[in-house]
């Protein structure tokens, strides 16, 4: 009888790994790169830049309100590539579970990742198996490489950003963040609280036709919009100053924030660009955002500053006005 | 006071984890690429193809007798890529910690990292870092996907295998799972075993100058050589006939493997390589590969035939022969 859980044998590289990747794996991400089966995929790039990225994916639980870990792990490693500039085209994927991890579950999981490569227009290309015994690992861990090719000549840079650019955000913070944390604590709240998990490509291919127009672009994960904000004004060395009343954020979002003590600002988000824009531009920028299927919330925060340099200034809904620091510590563990 | 150990903030992708991007990682594996820190790193390629490939590496204990899971993930890597035939070129690293792991010892893995990457003359170009709570890891997990370019125009594939050509294997077997299985089991006959981890890329790009003459690579890692050997007979239709006499192994691990009750064909190496090649160069090659740092004790240890298709034939010490397969349950858990 065929095992129902993963077992170590999952993890030795010889016949039980043979059969979850014949049976389990290449079935649902197949392509032409990938069926080779090969130590490396051998791939067509057309240019002579790339763009590369790795991104570990320990989010607990693996399963919550919009998506799963699976989908998460695509999605993210998608949006590192496109808010470099990037067009991205091959995944790789390296796995680590738990021995005892059900095999229906890494379907689901498996499932979702072509489901998310498929509506990115990524290929996973390469991958790995490993196998830990019970208790050395939770569940399932997933890392996701990225290679992209670039859409334009001319990288996207920090160095592009100028004194009264405009900041763009592509929709409403806290989503991802708060989604996880209340399927993971049990609470009642979360009907109507989602991840956004989302592949921003289109969004970011889109916005980038006009060349010069867009600066720079991050998506803000880990550490939430005030972490990717200070994190530009520090490289940039210029100031940042946001308008609090023009950051979206939904209602839901900002109770269950409230209720639990955390500050939306540093909530992962893991479908989110924040775009710096010629200003002449922004309007223009906003409504193509606006347009696309992950941007219909799209705002225009605030905008780049000669004065106070590096740091990020929040203008508050009362009048007041304060700075916004990076994450110090860790409010929420193990989100992404 | 600072830290001696991962705290979760350090996962955070707040201050603490960029506190640890900048003084224990960027320090030791500084480049022009990594240090610009961006999401994704922007490479010349410059070259229309590229190999890619990826591996976790959950190895435990983490350091062994011979090197530590940093020099591993590097080398494993690297190797996957000279194999198919690359020039590897550039890796990412993605970390999973446990909160609670030593700084020092971190500071140790990293080290190893660099120095294995510039043996192999690679550059760590871009990374992650996640952290999870205590107990939900073990101690340490790293995934390093690479980005190679060809050596050759034309690729290494299993098709160019032909009946009648020479197997050479690169030196003596076991010496990585027997080091690893022995430093876990605190057993003492250790003294003289160490893991073979090594970088392959010097080797392979010499024995490639001839066009042709290496027909296909591959490293046996994972399952070991029989289970290596398996797959290149069962991709490439053809039979494979091995002399158990001509099959290199050190005394010791010969001796370690018989205590322990386990068959060297299936302990995994992690510096040694299998080539197919042409029968009229194997004596040729055999002696590029000799003169490599790596490939001292090189073989030739068996020919392709058109016999037995699909089918590894040990010819045995005493005259038999017996049937090689596939590794079937796992004997070694997280060797690499």
């Amino acid at each position: 009888m065929k095992s129902k859980v993963i077992l170590l044998a999952h993890g030795s590289g010889g016949k039980a790994t043979h059969q979850l990747i014949d049976d389990l794996l290449v079935p649902r991400l197949r392509n032409n790169f990938l069926s080779e089966l090969t130590d490396s995929a051998l791939l067509p790039v057309d240019t002579d830049k790339i763009l590369f990225t790795t991104d570990a994916y320990v989010v607990d639980p693996p399963f919550f309100p919009g998506g799963d870990i699976g989908r998460l792990a695509v999605n993210g490693t998608v949006n590192d590539l496109a808010v470099c500039g990037g067009k991205p085209r091959y995944l790789s994927l390296s796995f680590i579970l738990e021995e005892g991890f059900p095999l229906d579950k890494l379907e689901i999981i498996v499932q979702s990742i072509a489901d998310a490569a498929g509506e990115a227009g990524v290929m996973v290309v390469t991958g790995d198996t490993k196998v830990v015994g019970r208790g050395s690992a939770d569940k399932i861990f997933i890392t996701t490489s990225g290679v992209a090719t670039l859409i334009t000549e001319a990288p996207l840079t920090i160095r592009n950003i100028r004194p009264g650019d405009t900041m763009l955000l592509s929709g409403s913070i806290g989503d991802h963040g708060i989604a996880v944390m209340l399927e993971r604590e049990g609470l009642e709240l979360k009907a109507d609280i989602v991840s956004d998990t989302a592949p921003l490509n289109e969004m970011t291919a889109r916005i980038m036709t006009e060349p010069g127009a867009v600066r720079f672009m991050r998506d803000p994960t880990r550490g939430g919009i005030a972490t990717t904000l200070s994190e530009i004004a520090l490289q940039s060395q210029l100031g940042i100053i946001i308008n609090e009343e023009a950051i979206p954020i939904k209602p839901a979002v900002a109770g269950a924030s409230e209720i639990l003590g955390l500050d939306p600002l540093y909530i992962a988000n893991e479908g989110k660009l924040i775009a710096v824009v010629a200003p002449d531009r922004a309007e223009n920028i906003l409504e193509i955002m606006r347009s696309c299927r992950y941007g219909k919330d799209a705002a225009a925060i605030g905008m780049v500053t000669e004065k106070s340099p590096r740091k990020v200034i929040l203008k508050t809904r009362v009048g007041g006005s304060r700075i916004v620091d990076m994450l110090a510590g860790e409010q929420l563990p193990r989100i992404c």
